[in-house]
């Protein structure tokens, strides 16, 4: 297992250690590379009265996927953070009638280097993430782009 | 119980029968007059890694109490339809650190009027809901704005 993969790892069993709806619905890790981190889901508990995902599941499942890729990336750089959602668009576009993925990254009008310039000024950045869960046929099935906040914790008093 | 109290049990024991995870995060009525629908959570089961409300069982929350006022005024209607999801947008605001309700009406912009002469005339019609989180120091903790989509089932073959 490589350095990112152990994060990622770590990651994931604090967020199912830390939220009891996440253990729930039974996330676990897809893949991350750095870039791109995949948390997937089994369908049987996120089904709903139609026999298909859930839309709270959908939006929870990219909502914890793009903290978590805000989340590495301020671990990456050894940053000591809390991370928040703000604001957040979804759009639910098919159906899902099987287990499912969320792939967050960085939107494409946001940059990293941005953020972590902002937080090193302030103390405080925002960034946009991008989130989508794909379709066995291609296809997506819904949409999320989410604004995310950075806030240093202050250091222990001594 | 008035009709309209009654209605609204039923959605929320179908509601719980018919998704788990909505089961898990206790969902209850609070109450409904025939515009407001008000869908209640404890934070146990709802909590994240900080101590306050996950934002998924937020926006779980209010989506379904969208969803719910949108199914509550078809069944007054005598309609059948299946309402969906079909995009929202959340503010989160403030962090909640206790017990929770989401309340959902037809949106200013939006009337039931038009919602009802479209489903007449097309079997299909949308319409826009919103949502929000009361803090309990009268400050709003999250809103949601929705659309839903309702598509009059099918009647069964013979």
């Amino acid at each position: 297992m490589n350095d990112l993969n152990a994060a990622a790892h770590a990651l994931v069993a604090f967020i199912r250690d830390g939220i009891p709806l996440a253990r729930t619905m039974a996330i676990e890790l897809g893949s991350y590379d750095g870039h791109t981190l995949v948390l997937g889901c089994p369908l049987a508990p996120n089904v709903n009265d139609k026999g298909c995902a859930f839309g709270g599941s959908l939006t929870s499942l990219m909502t914890l996927a793009g903290w978590g890729v805000v989340e590495l990336a301020l671990r990456q750089r050894g940053e000591d953070c809390d991370v928040y959602v703000g604001q957040s668009a979804v759009r639910y576009l098919e159906p899902v009638w099987g287990d499912f993925q969320a792939e967050a990254r960085c939107a494409e009008e946001a940059d990293w280097d941005t953020f972590f310039a902002t937080l090193d000024a302030r103390g405080r950045a925002r960034i946009a993430v991008t989130c989508r869960v794909p379709c066995d046929n291609g296809k997506t099935a819904a949409t999320l782009e989410a604004q995310f906040v950075a806030k240093r914790r202050a250091p222990a008093a001594e």
